[in-house]
């Protein structure tokens, strides 16, 4: 068995640092860095592909409405074309960045109130689609089992990753729990240990999320890793095909 | 004898609209596209690559300093890293935008207080020199004649491209004048064409730059680029070696 | 019989104009400002009320999402908390640049997307209330007859006025037609003449709206105001009590 | 004797947390809140005037350049009418969130770039003093002493409030060590205390100002405190008159 371990890095922005970036880098096999739009300045995001590609690292693209003071936790009622537009500049601004250190962008998976917009939402998820597919290259998008995201992602052919988030509550429907709810948050490493140990087995997802931005996030990871190896799952990056 | 003419475009932003792109593409070969730092909405800038691309017009990065109200005409004074981080993500971006419709970034030209700064501030002009190293394709710069940017570029090897501004006034240095100026701007076309007649017969620089956005720029060019061909002076893209 | 014209003006930005708004303040009895987050920079909101107040045309404060690319017509899922607060820095915002030129803010109109959500959208609305008498002066709100909006106001004993566009339709429940739908908007003069006439005769709004961002709006407001005018109708300010 | 200490609180912005704002609250009279153009969405400058209002902390505007990637440390080559409408802009936003929860702005004082600016830049200085007086209000402005601001602002009867930093070093000529040296900021406890308290003997300034945005902050803060009133020095608000 074998998991790729992924994480929100790059949040930081100009004075602003959110997140213990490298150390994050230490324990995950996928980056998702941020692109500018709800967080990242161009400066902020070259350092954090930098130490990516110094520890093999991968980068995915994580984009988001562009929407800084709501850190893309805001959902935007944007049009197709405007986001398709906004998406794939944001691949192409990461992807120069991440180049000019060594690496590129090698999947993208959307941010915030994107990500849990484009479960349901059909123009947005199919924005995000048309974007990576005419970017080019052939990018993963990572996103919920069952997301429209998904579905139209396969239908164009673009390889899709499922992703399951170690440190969040879901909905009955599988939905992620509305960050304004108190319990949408799982803060106990041992708690989030548990609930990624019972998911690799189920292989429920191809990619666990662990979050890079609070208090303890670090800790939360190291846990989760140690407790993934130690029942012998193998951390590696995700594979698709 | 034969002339690059290159002009700003794509500097729409969402609801607010500057100049008529597609009148300036049917009459210049080299089109400088913003990239949504100084202007150039991402759904703008994609829309001005695909007419560019659909009128075999080359596309070239202009990038600026990151202040859309000051519409990049405001000196910042910016760190090296911060700028150099900056033009690679405005690089990125427009390519990924206009690689999507068929084209690609072919050259990068600074804009606005970027362009007037980078004569003679070494550590910006090597910040943007830097970043389109840091590109990796080969993209010929365009800039002043005798700047610090051209010959910081050909010191690491990077075609220059030197350029002349028929609608634009001099300092006997060599120097734009001011843009604060009353006489900065020349707005009469049979001027404009007389300069830029003058200019081609002299050999002063290797693409004309007429601007866009201008009540009457479209009627400028135009006139401009009438007054070169009856004189025998062929209207092609520049080349570089 | 007497109505109030009202129309949205200061909302150039930075390069970038947008309307006439010298021409339309001749027309009109009341300006909606722009404040800044949705269009309008400071130095041409301040341009904007030295105008309206040479003119004796209140100065109202037209607030919007935080959205400049999206000029504040796409809806944002804003919480409370933020909404309340950045409506009382816009207020705030622009009652210092009206009362630097001698007006001040009289009264307050939603822009764009947030108008349309605070019809029916009851947090977003109490939000704009909780604001406005945060503001402390007694400002009159400006909005859609029926709404969420103005049915709050008046819980909080806050002066409501209700408009009437003369320049766009409306579905059958009383709701302005999407933007984005083809017949959103009504360009012919004399179409807008007659609904204008009809809707004072009916006495169905204490204000009418006409847009000033269009090609042709000073057109547009001018045969309005004739059309009125010469049914007798006085153009004076709206009243609250 | 008597000193005021002053500090700068509100510069969180959005998800990032800068500073611990009650805790600084505690230990200063007079709090410099961010006015959202390099630090401060309107939802935390409200928090904070309300934690300010709470402790009979006056509250003063932090304004500054519009550069939030840039935390407004960046010196931009702003026009005089621009520069004068933005810091109108700012007053009157922060204001209105002061009033609305009891309080009130009560002084101003440049941030970063541009108060090294106004030290020295004559048109930037005055398009500060004139915004200030256009504001309309008796609002102190704190400065560097000699610096062409307080010069120009006692040209124009405003009243001026001297500063001295007790964590920051200075050049010979008495303006602040630039950020980007390495001697720039004094992060020792008690040379910071030893330095405000011989400043304090010597009747150097009205006010001190103390750093909140960095590690230890805090305890620099309290250390400094502590220091000048074992020394018997009242630390209370600065008067104008």
């Amino acid at each position: 068995m074998a998991i790729d371990l992924n994480a929100d890095l790059g949040e930081s922005f100009g004075r602003w640092t959110l997140g213990d970036d490298e150390a994050m880098l230490d324990l995950i096999t996928s980056a998702n860095v941020a692109c500018g739009f709800h967080a990242g300045d161009p400066a902020t995001i070259r350092v954090t592909c930098r130490e990516a590609v110094r520890r093999g690292v991968r980068i995915g693209a994580q984009v988001g409405y562009h929407d800084l003071v709501g850190f893309g936790r805001r959902f935007i009622d944007i049009s197709l074309s405007d986001l398709s537009a906004d998406i794939l500049y944001q691949i192409g601004a990461l992807d120069a960045l991440a180049r000019s250190v060594g690496g590129q962008v090698s999947y993208l998976k959307p941010h915030g109130a994107l990500y849990n917009t484009v479960v349901d939402h059909e123009e947005q998820a199919y924005a995000v689609v048309t974007a990576v597919e005419a970017f080019g290259r052939d990018l993963p998008i990572v996103g919920l089992p069952g997301s429209a995201l998904l579905r139209i992602a396969e239908d164009h052919q673009i390889s899709t990753i499922t992703e399951y988030f170690v440190d969040r509550n879901y909905t009955a429907d599988g939905r992620l729990v509305d960050r304004r709810q108190p319990d949408a948050l799982i803060s106990d490493p041992d708690e989030a240990s548990q609930r990624a140990l019972q998911a690799a087995k189920e292989q429920r997802a191809d990619s666990f999320c662990i979050h890079g931005d609070t208090v303890g996030s670090v800790a939360m990871a190291a846990a989760v890793r140690e407790c993934l190896v130690a029942a012998g799952i193998e951390i590696r990056p995700f594979t698709s095909d």
